[in-house]
């Protein structure tokens, strides 16, 4: 069985526009599928609102427990529960789950190095609860999963959305022919960065190797590429860098192991 | 097979003392269980926080749009994972859920009469998902509820928490054995408001009559024990009323038809 695990940012789910937009082509995209989202720009707006300050390490976000708060509030309480209603208005019967609902993602908050990130959990496949998400697949469920997790000891702790959704696919990838889909601002890995049309559709590892030897490949998707790889030398299948809204279509980078 | 229905408030969630007491009382309770709790008092705070007006009417929130995604904030993101992540440290294995999740608790936005109440839902019995709460707990899972419910058409409802646990219970009663646990600020109903011990430790229709009539019962209890009356006439076969902290002992008022 196919099972597609679709992880979005805040450019839709905080986007009064896109958002339905999103929903609709997610509620008919045909295999079984998982939401994957966090939402740190409402966060941040949020904690702004709060007085409560934001800071950031090389773009990862130091989560104090204010902040983990202030996150639980906006992932798991307002975005979660307006997709899945949002779904559910659309015929598509969602359930949403932080990683302390069934235990579905138990964390490990991460040990001090040079940074302290704070409220922040580490995740592995090998202790993901797979068969809560096969039990609500069975029953025609499709799980919304927010970027919170727990320590097993009561805390919860902020994740990275794209390691939950890599790391869900991981998991399922003995059970289920997995897909990961990665939605972000552009259509895809580009091949000229002042181009948006300029998607490549086709990356093996050596022709991955080849465009960052390049330059063609740089910054912040150097990290996005490297999770995905992790993933497909893991057992997922297929990874896809797309935007959200071509969701329906094949307007996308595809990764694959490859020669 | 038994089920009961526990409904906790602001006094046990919002206390860092009490709630860890309770998880404790609550994870060791014998029967398959629903936890139900709203969050009111913090979410008023919240809203002050934010600069958004909290309007009551008769001790009935109005709910603004702004109110209503504070209240799904705090119930839904910070107590539920808050308290399903507790229940988990103690080997209760707690799935937190809204009414929009599986489709739970559909919900009717409450018409505009004499008060607008504003994104307030009205929940019927007859329309409630029991099916997943039997999935949920064949797999050993319990149910922790928040007070937010959805109208099938994309918009999250804010719906009393007492309500919520009634028309659960009564949702429930014709597939088991159903219990609803009211705990509040008092050990039970008092035969004297001046004397926290004098709870009265069984009410029939019969004597509750003659109390209304005495004015032994009044004000805030009143509208607790017709609810209380409503379930049992719709099949739940004891309701409680008892203080949250006393889950593990018969220190409580057990409401039944009687004679």
């Amino acid at each position: 069985m196919n099972i597609t695990i679709i992880k979005i940012g805040s450019n839709i789910i905080d986007n009064s526009d896109a958002l339905p937009q999103f929903l609709d082509l997610f509620t008919r995209y045909p295999d079984k599928k998982i939401l994957v989202h966090g939402g740190g720009v409402m966060a941040t707006k949020m904690a702004n609102r709060l007085g409560i300050p934001t800071q950031m390490h090389q773009g990862r976000r130091i989560t104090s427990p204010e902040m983990l708060q202030v996150a639980a509030m906006v992932y798991a309480g307002w975005f979660n529960k307006h997709i899945v209603a949002g779904l559910q208005a659309r015929g598509c019967s969602a359930i949403g789950l932080s990683g302390a609902d069934a235990n579905l993602i138990p964390a490990h908050k991460r040990p001090v190095a040079d940074i302290d990130y704070g409220e922040v959990g580490d995740v592995y496949p090998e202790e993901i609860n797979t068969g809560i998400i096969s039990t609500l697949m069975f029953k025609d469920l499709t799980p919304v999963v927010c970027s919170i997790t727990h320590d097993l000891e009561g805390r919860l702790l902020n994740t990275n959305a794209d390691t939950i959704a890599s790391t869900l696919a991981i998991a399922l990838a003995p059970f289920y022919h997995t897909r990961l889909v990665y939605c972000f601002e552009q259509k895809g890995v580009l091949s000229n960065a002042q181009d948006p049309d300029s998607v490549i559709p086709l990356i093996t590892r050596k022709t991955y190797l080849k465009l960052k030897e390049d330059g063609v490949v740089s910054g912040g998707m150097l990290p996005k590429i490297d999770n995905a790889y992790h993933a497909l030398e893991s057992g997922v299948k297929e990874v896809y860098i797309k935007h959200a809204l071509h969701l329906g279509d094949s307007v996308e980078s595809l990764l694959i192991l490859g020669a």
